[in-house]
């Protein structure tokens, strides 16, 4: 199997493990850097998550141009993906979605934190891009290589960040850490706004944070796959690198 | 196909839906206007909206009066229906629902609006509809056209509406278009009761209200239907126009 | 069918739609006055209600005696069912539950009131029993006619009665009656929960609650009886009366 | 059946359960002290609970080292069961989760203590054990056996303890008893975390408390396993002791 190959059925798993795990609904997206061409991306074309297949994976160029689109109508939000690969050479896959627990943070303001240890890698504490800041009143989408830039800025060096009134976007150093970090994102989402109506949190510590994702490895990332892979009627296939 | 077959397998696929996502459960119900005769209007028997088959479609004047019943008892409620087809030329379906989460907002009287872009179609904020201020103690049920042209004049141009003790009425354009709004309906005001123990919200702006709504088009409709209709065990029919 | 046959398939539908709504879990249970002998009833021996198949149906006198035990061991709380049919000719079916929502309700003293018309038949406001009362530290089980008759004597002449620390008891004319009124308990006590944080809450009115409680018929008894037994994997029977 | 074939299948049967019932995700472990050797446990290599076989069940010693490992990459944190083995002659099962509803506990301070009788089993209140106060900044997994002991010298003779920022281990006197301990402490929580939005909660009184714990038998365990089980798509076994 070609890397090609095994990105793609990556990127069909990833998919349905979103879908059935809660993080996307019918909208929501996830892409990897091509495994040939770390200057072009791919992506599903304009299809709920759930029910993507293999031929609706396009290739991109960074500035959102399709490849070889046959008629496969393109996100509009594939500016979100370019944006972050031209900007952070570590990245190697990215998922947007409108994850429920999040929202509440993004349009109160409150910094979303981990609390749990399987949360470390959504990083110390995750920024809000608020696209009315730069770009005034917009259907809030991410349609050009402008908005694009403006939150892979935002983004900077870490693994998320918030989007007023829309979502989250996530990288990984791979399709499966930025699955996984995008589970655990929603999930500490729903446990903070369960502890902040309780009392004080004790968030974890700076060096906590820092020790456990250091510790976030195939051993991890490979566990989980298994299991939601299968959960979604699929099948975790062996790596190809 | 005929546009009459079209709406009918529509409904049926409508009414899958609604109960596959949480909006309805074994009440509330979805119409069409009759895509020939902008008189009547479509509305399946009295049956939860999960058993809904085909044959249980009805056609019914605007006042709630049955073509050919054939012994297929009616929905107490079709009034709603039929009061709003007569004010409101531009909807052409219509749901009626007792959607979880916005039961709260109208019992205690607080404003549902959208802060997530999804929900931008429930409109700038959903006026709560209350029978006992008009009609005193009844059992809340719009068992007339009195009642439903009251419910109609307090919905006016807007596309939902929520009744104080009992549920929501949402409209639409097309069956697609009123069971989008329906389900995003539900998911706003669950988000909102959430952020709203966390802190001060920032809603959508106005101008983000409408720049949204404009583009809510068949490009989002579609990837949604082809979606829910799957997984309730349907398939997404081609647009017959 | 006879009358026995149809009540025995009824509370085996009864306790499989309980435990698919999320009524009951492992435990909890429901019973039936015997449709030829109102001084003896029906309920099944000690099992989980997801389990329960025909031949697990006992038959008891009202004192909680097994006419015909056949090494069926029986729920140790029968005397809850015995003690309301003593003192309730009206009351045909009862069932015991752990409803997760409730809970909450018991052990801080709130007053769960119905603000959903679909919830009206749980009663003006339902009372708390608190066997610590009369009865000191106990396992808080109703482990004899002393406990049972206390309860029922609670109860008085209502629909639903809560108890601290333990669950719900809740009576109807038939089966499907009984199992109507056990689900909008459980959704009604989770809507309040969730309104209770928001504001002040405007109940149903007495008048409201009286006229939605005198239409709760066959027509909408059915309604959900068809379409949760079938989500539960049974079917509906006909009546036989 | 030797006693040793009965205790792998519990444990498959236990980690099914678990991942079922909400209680573990793709972490989380449950051990068994083995029937003929109280000097060793046995556990299931690093795996997914929801995928885990038969031929996953590894033999450990107390101090965490692998009988027969044959590729087989052990969890991590076997220490936890290893040391509350040594110090617990009276216990023979342990469960360690991540079980949601308790880390909102775990991370405010906030005591869990049982509002339900069927909670009774958690213990009169739940201790935290911080991994921070004596061990500082770590990845707060128990990754040797220093840590195990700290646990479970917190532990002492209680039946279950929670760990900030990372969940809960349970103790049982059989596998059964253990699983039904942990399905209970995830409940309890989420009840109890509701509660307190409410007001002055009454919790289970200390004579209640022991009351039930006193009554909890086969009688109870075997209910709730068998429904879990055949849930998760297993049977319940036949007792071998």
């Amino acid at each position: 199997m070609s890397k090609l190959d095994f990105i793609v059925e990556e990127l069909v798993t990833a998919n349905r493990i979103l879908a059935n795990e809660g993080v996307v609904d019918s909208f929501g997206h996830v892409s990897a850097r091509h495994p040939d061409n770390p200057q072009h991306f791919l992506l599903s074309r304009a299809r709920a998550p759930e029910r993507i297949e293999r031929d609706d994976i396009v290739e991109y160029t960074l500035d959102g141009t399709a490849i070889d689109e046959r008629g496969r109508a393109p996100y509009l939000e594939r500016y979100i993906h370019g944006a972050i690969y031209e900007t952070r050479p570590d990245v190697h896959a990215v998922v947007h979605n409108h994850s429920p627990s999040v929202i509440p943070f993004g349009v109160t303001g409150k910094k979303l934190k981990p609390l749990l240890h399987m949360c470390a890698s959504i990083g110390h504490e995750v920024p809000i891009w608020d696209s009315h800041d730069k770009f005034g009143d917009t259907a809030l989408l991410v349609s050009d290589m402008d908005m694009g830039r403006d939150l892979a800025h935002l983004l900077g060096a870490r693994p998320s960040a918030l989007m007023r009134g829309h979502g989250a976007t996530v990288v990984g150093r791979s399709v499966r850490h930025a699955v996984f970090v995008s589970v655990y994102l929603e999930l500490g989402a729903k446990l903070q706004m369960q502890a902040m109506t309780m009392g004080k949190i004790k968030y974890l510590s700076r060096g906590e944070i820092d020790k456990i994702t250091a510790r976030v490895g195939d051993y991890s990332l490979n566990r989980t796959w298994e299991n939601w892979a299968r959960r979604a009627g699929r099948e975790m296939q062996a790596m190809v690198e």
